[in-house]
């Protein structure tokens, strides 16, 4: 296991990446009658349903702007990046600026903007797009709805929060969490001393408040104070979440110089793991709970591509900043399994969704949250991490 | 398969009732610090989580007032419905009248009242309650539930409905379905041609509306003028909803004396069964798409307890109702398939949540969800069916 070829696993995650996973999307998903991109597509890449989800519309958008920027200046990955940023301009917002959560084919508006992710994948795309393109009107969307983002933190559901004020008052993990990606993206748009203090709040918050001392794990959802809550959602671990924030944080490590925080996220990557690693089945569970009651997820035993993707770049990126063989240990371990499982050999990209022995469940490529994201920058990641290995 | 003892089947669905399920939720779910019912039970019967959700709350009153009205007058089933009742008057709405969806164990609000369902089973629970007491406090609270209810019945989630207006309007099938029932719960309460207007207006929605000729399926969600939506809720099937409705169905047809109509329910619950059932593992899915499309369901493959036993109460109710051997064929093969996967022989009760396989997904015998209702519900109305077949 340990005898694994670095050179050759970079040509790897770089072949799928060119060869398989931005083909598909290139030939698949562009909607050349309305803008925009069709993500639900079936195991062929045929098209089974037409709604637009801002998520997912947004993603794209980066990614092919990503692309665009860190690998090739290749045309045509600017336009499909600017063909969605158009779709999402012309659409995307409701009249105070915030992004809906799914619109239809044509562009009316569906679904109300309750899912402030909508606006921080609408936020990343703008930003990486102007980078590419310098044009200020992108500019002006990524930091206007950045600014809307922090001002609605507090209450990011907003009129949509069912839940009753002063009973239980909750914070959830997922937005600090991508706050600290969102923010390094944010980084050419905005002042030094902000980006400064933002990485310094969310670092606070994934490395602190949500993490748990005695087991090791993050919490999903923590009470206010930062105290546990013995209640479904307070018991809640989402391993994929956790593992995922730690790259996050090993970026803003590598930013700042901090080694001993890029050890400790390091450390954490391989203690999610070893809880969230389902030694029946293999693979890593997609939800848990920390005092092992019932979850209310009853998808909690499923294999979801996007944690796969998200643990190779923990374990990669990992093992860059300590060399730690655990990390490459479970690097190989996670490898092995996702390679095994996710890829479709016949159609080409990945399933997305595996039952807990690993069999497919849904045989779609796209759908209502899978689209060009996770897969491609993962790629992207390992590749280029292992290649600084290599050269080193 | 079609030697089946009638008679001593009768007997085993009473005995679990009686001697297993009843037992089960009047020693483990009581709280008697609190008020209320305490349904987040593990395998064992302990307590893990102590919020009350009004679905089951209100649902468990209905229960144990149902059977002192209609199985023998204990003073123990009155006392345990009288108890969550008070519980639930004292603090399960809001200043509108309308029902949260959760309390706190000590039962301060925690979930707001979006979801009309929680009307709909306080309506249930006071509504038989009001018959065995003939207190007027609790018919008037199921008389303005039930206003409520229709007031709403527009738009069940209110200011919580996340859909733009105007784009996609579709409307949903559990409304109209469980209106069907529970018109016949408030019939003592209500005058007779409001009764007869309602009974038309449902058995119209849920056997016209909501049904596809051409497929013999029911849709959980139609376009407003009743036609179909190529999305994924126009799609959705979810076998279980429709066969429930179909005994619902019959017990109006026994009501108004319309032998057609019961015939039809009998057929139908067929149709919906034989496309339903999983001939590679057994047992009825989730969730469908009526295209085969991929669903957003991540759990459409599971097999809920709710599901097996409306099957069971529907086609022994339309057996008795047409003498049809594909009904008594099929009512044999639920009842195998239910009978080995879900009573838990060690610690009573039944599980409610099993993979595709069959295999236990979470081990719980209540939750957010379960409580007690269908399975005692269920085998009331089973073994009482078979007490009248036995008889003919």
């Amino acid at each position: 296991m340990m005898k694994i070829n670095l050179d050759s696993l970079a040509e790897k995650y770089r072949d799928e990446l060119l060869t398989n996973i931005i083909p598909f999307w290139e030939n698949k998903s562009i909607d050349r009658d309305h803008g925009g991109f069709l993500t639900c597509l079936d195991r062929e890449g045929n098209v089974y349903d037409t709604d637009k989800f801002i998520w997912l519309q947004a993603r794209q958008v980066w990614m092919f702007a990503f692309l665009y920027n860190n690998l090739e200046k290749r045309e045509k990955w600017l336009e499909i990046a600017g063909r969605g940023a158009h779709f999402l301009e012309k659409y995307g917002r409701d009249e105070k600026g915030n992004w809906y959560f799914s619109l239809t084919r044509e562009g009316k508006p569906l679904t109300a903007a309750y899912n402030i992710f909508s606006d921080c994948f609408a936020a990343m795309a703008f930003a990486q797009l102007s980078k590419a393109t310098g044009e200020k009107n992108f500019s002006s969307i990524a930091e206007n709805t950045f600014r809307n983002i922090l001002r609605r933190a507090g209450n990011p559901k907003g009129i949509y929060n069912k839940n009753i004020s002063g009973t239980r008052s909750l914070k959830g993990f997922s937005l600090p969490m991508i706050l600290c990606n969102l923010t390094l993206e944010m980084e050419h748009l905005a002042d030094t001393e902000f980006v400064g203090e933002m990485i310094t709040r969310c670092k606070d918050d994934v490395m602190e408040v949500f993490y748990d001392e005695a087991s090791g794990l993050i919490r999903e959802n923590v009470n206010d104070d930062g105290s546990f809550s013995d209640t479904f959602d307070g018991r809640l671990i989402n391993p994929g979440h956790g593992i995922e924030a730690m790259w996050f944080i090993m970026d803003i490590a590598e930013k700042t110089g901090d080694n001993a925080l890029a050890r400790e996220a390091a450390k954490r990557t391989i203690d999610i793991l070893k809880y969230g690693w389902d030694e029946k089945d293999g693979g890593i569970f997609y939800f848990l709970d920390i005092k092992n009651s019932p979850l209310q997820q009853l998808e909690w035993d499923q294999k979801l591509w996007w944690v796969h993707v998200e643990a190779l770049v923990s374990l990669v990126k990992g093992y860059k900043h300590t060399g730690n063989q655990e990390c490459l240990r479970w690097f190989t371990k996670v490898h092995d399994y996702t390679w095994s499982h996710f890829p479709d050999p016949e159609y080409g990209e990945w399933f997305g969704y595996l039952n807990r022995r690993g069999e497919v469940l849904l045989p779609l490529k796209g759908g209502k949250w899978k689209g060009c994201f996770h897969i491609p920058r993962g790629l992207y990641h390992v590749w280029k991490t292992l290649d600084k290995i290599n050269l080193k």
